[in-house]
């Protein structure tokens, strides 16, 4: 008897978060796990519309208010259509970034953005991944792992090596901040290394 | 020397608000204002994108909660990019249609989101027209003049007489909730009266 449980990922760029993510997908299923694997911004028809909105044109075209907003319009789809439905059937949910990615991409690059962005989240969202993986990654390595991809949505990639040191130490400061569901893991290691210790801390939340 | 204002239009459909601004914004021309005239949900690039996402395709396919904050999104930036330039470069802006637009058809619709909507507003907008005009009309009249007209967006037309009533009384409950900035007006008078009626509480603000 399976139980659901909501797993998030996430990271810097480039740090291994979705292939980390697939790949845990993959051995929960092997494993004979019900698995849904999902994204954000996007992860159901609702949302995906609205990522396609704030990704595509000009990167300025959006007040950080504004792309706040949307996202949580985002993310409050994708809970109801995909998240939450997936968990009520005893599935588990992976989720290749969550709420925290707007904590940190939002409240660095705008500081006194972080306190909007949570009191959205309570009055909008209200709920937090049971686990999230925190892939940690020396920002020089992240970024040239970033860079070498081919996407159309360069959004998330116009980012400087500064931008990613902060990001890296806020993620690591949002362990701090949330423990209970927090775990962080070395992304320096081999692949099969990370992955064994993501498997690892999942299954020690399963059990 | 003109001063910067922010007139808004509210009122259930039909009952003859965007003939009424459209009307107003000619006549303050005439008198030699700079004006802009525009709407909601919309008014901008990005809010008009937002709107056609919330107003199109099949009318369930959002939450209450999903479509306050996409609505909160396309005003956010609706404010940004459209009225309050306007408003700081001295010119009167005419909207039909703002918040309390959310508040009545969300609230009235879902009455524990009021307070969602209004939390969300203090958030994220914090800005309310300076006058709000409420063109006040009997349900049954304005329910055959909105059902008379043609239109392709059909999710504020799907209202029954019993939620026009309501409406209607949501609408005198503001005008008493916020009394400074709320005049109503009889709709039902003739054309040419309603708009002399109007231009009167607009006189007397810009004075």
């Amino acid at each position: 008897m399976n139980t659901g449980i909501f797993i998030s990922f996430e990271g810097i760029d480039g740090s291994g978060k979705s292939t980390q993510a697939k790949r845990l997908a993959a051995t929960l299923r092997d494993l004979g796990h019900e698995v849904v694997h999902t994204r954000e911004p996007g992860g159901s028809v609702g949302a995906e519309e609205i990522r396609s909105l704030v990704l595509e044109g000009d990167p300025d075209r959006w007040s950080p208010e504004s792309e706040i907003l949307l996202f949580t319009a985002a993310r409050r789809d994708h809970l109801e259509k995909t998240i939450t439905p997936a968990i009520e059937a005893g599935k588990i949910v992976i989720c290749d970034r969550f709420a925290d990615s707007t904590r940190m991409y939002q409240g660095i690059s705008r500081g006194d953005l972080r306190a909007v962005v949570d009191q959205l989240h309570s009055l909008m969202i209200g709920r937090e991944p049971d686990l999230t993986v925190i892939v940690d990654m020396d920002p020089a390595v992240g970024l040239s792992r970033a860079l070498s991809r081919q996407t159309s949505e360069e959004r998330f990639e116009g980012f400087g090596e500064d931008l990613q040191t902060k990001m890296r130490a806020g993620f690591l400061e949002l362990a701090r901040e949330f423990p209970e569901r927090c775990e962080i893991i070395n992304g320096a290691q081999d692949m099969d290394a990370v992955a064994a210790d993501i498997l690892t801390v999942v299954k020690a939340r399963l059990s």
